[in-house]
């Protein structure tokens, strides 16, 4: 088959052997994977697969499963699925172990499901798993306009939440019209304060964060008593000096966490859930893909480009054929 | 009735008010309470009772209920409670939300019950609740001869945890005797590296940390793979360089709690999950109230003053009859 590999820090169309789907696991064809921030880190080389998982990058995908492995009686070939991986999504084919696949969501096109996996898992995990959002809390979600931001902007809204998100100016009609009540311009604005003034000075419940060390003491400071600071991903500085006055004066904590390191049952308890919880608000349209554009896995250089330019809107799809008019554009 | 309160930071017997029951409240003729730290915090100025809280120090005690306030159907005149409360311990009478009262563990005297409210409280929610610790889980307790470090030690243990516990030398028989399977001296030793020595390299789940600044960078490095920080208190530093590589590398967690300025329904809501899951343990002989010394209230200075000096072990009990043989000494 053919995946995308990494040589010298650059994505080239390789031809490799096929995967083999082993005990608990399913052979899935790859009709198309989306592109997340992690895989930019892995091209160059700070973020490598987690041990046993496959090499090329490519964490989300949906397809037909084409064989199943030793045990697995509850799929079937040709069977639409969509999966939540470890790796290997850029590829022509990729295995999956049961755990970690998810119907495509009724009324969704395979590029569209691509969509959705990691940021359902990891925007589910860290609202509601870990960060207990509720009917009537807030949320604070940055980089708004990003796959993650786009999901976790409509979730909150599902929630009940009060919705704030911080994006480009470029981006905000976008970011409102998927239901944030405000969208802040991180560029001019300070989102702290534009937190507490719209909050009557309580602040956020919980802060869906993805820079890290450069935002901490704005996030503490943008915080509700009890709030939850959930960093999933950093950029910028590395470090930052945490005031545990303010840490205690709103009980708060912080918290770093990824989908991709976790153990295969933790990943699996969080896709049941995300298919419980989450897949029936995508079945009702309340939750939409929000894909920015959709590109041919050859092309995945030009992919990583658009994300690094930060430009994008939502995901960026790539398909094993060419994209098709059935793939409805945002 | 007598109360202990603050005049100049100082602790003074005073002629007050009596306090009167409320709606859902019962008043308890207080035959003992217990010191806290953040008692001394109180005395000094820097941590006033939340709103609507007595103004006297005193988070926990034991006694008899003499009067019930409207709507209380469930609570009668001679019953002997102990309880957790916002303030007021420090005194002949308090009043007590419902929610917030437990039973006297079986076979306990009052001023045996009334050391184990705040530090049950505490140790349960942070654990357990908030920390999930497990069965095969590691837990570092700072400060294992504290009133809380003890619970925390006896707890850990009963949980079928791996305990660690930093203590003076001097302490270190008796924290082992309550169950830790390592005691470090943290004036000569690096607790981080006793932990991961002891692990296999691995580290601790869960660190109830008394700390906080001064030990983040080496509670970091003593923490296991998705491993949780509880910083219930701070002393030293009030800032300290958080690195989100390791907090990354690590998927880790930092949370500040306190009981004190929880709302009332969160207390009554841990109180019943203590009186449900750890009285139980009490009441069996696997966690026993470990009391230092028993002091006359009136004495309640040299009781803070021994508790500013660190040489206790356990908790630190105050009766407002003098201190009898009912009481065993540890």
């Amino acid at each position: 088959m053919h995946a995308i590999t990494i040589q010298n820090n650059a994505l080239v169309w390789s031809d490799v052997p096929d995967p083999v789907p082993g005990p608990g696991e399913v052979l899935v064809d790859v009709a198309a994977t989306a592109v997340n921030r992690a895989d930019i880190g892995q091209r160059l080389g700070f973020y490598p697969p987690p041990p046993g998982e496959p090499e090329y990058p490519g964490l989300e995908c949906a397809g037909v499963v084409t064989a199943v492995g030793p045990g697995v009686l509850e799929h079937h070939l040709g069977e639409r699925v969509c999966a939540l991986l470890g790796g290997g999504g850029y590829a022509e084919k990729v295995v999956v172990p049961v755990g970690q696949l998810l119907p495509v969501p009724a009324g969704l096109s395979l590029p569209e499901a691509a969509s959705l996996p990691e940021a359902a898992c990891t925007v589910w995990s860290n609202l509601v798993d870990l960060g207990g959002l509720r009917d009537g809390g807030t949320l604070l979600v940055h980089g708004g306009g990003s796959g993650i931001g786009t999901f976790a902007v409509q979730l909150g809204r599902a929630l009940g939440a009060t919705v704030i998100a911080t994006a480009r100016a470029a981006k905000h009609d976008r970011v409102r019209a998927l239901g944030a009540d405000v969208v802040v311009d991180y560029t001019t604005d300070d989102f702290a304060v534009a937190t507490l003034a719209h909050t009557g000075g309580r602040g956020a419940d919980v802060v869906l964060d993805i820079v890290g060390a450069d935002y901490l003491a704005r996030n503490l400071a943008a915080l509700a008593p009890r709030g939850r600071i959930m960093t999933i991903g950093f950029q910028g500085s590395l470090s930052a000096t945490l005031d545990f006055t303010t840490l205690f004066a709103k009980q708060a904590s912080i918290t770093a966490t990824g989908l991709r390191h976790r153990p295969r049952r933790d990943k699996a308890r969080i896709v049941r859930h995300v298919t419980d919880q989450i897949w029936p608000l995508v079945a009702a349209g309340t939750i939409r893909p929000v894909i920015d554009r959709v590109l041919p896995l050859r092309a995945a250089a030009e992919a990583h480009h658009l994300m690094e330019s930060s430009s994008h809107t939502g995901k960026i799809v790539l398909t094993n054929d060419e994209p098709r008019a059935a793939c409805r554009r945002p």
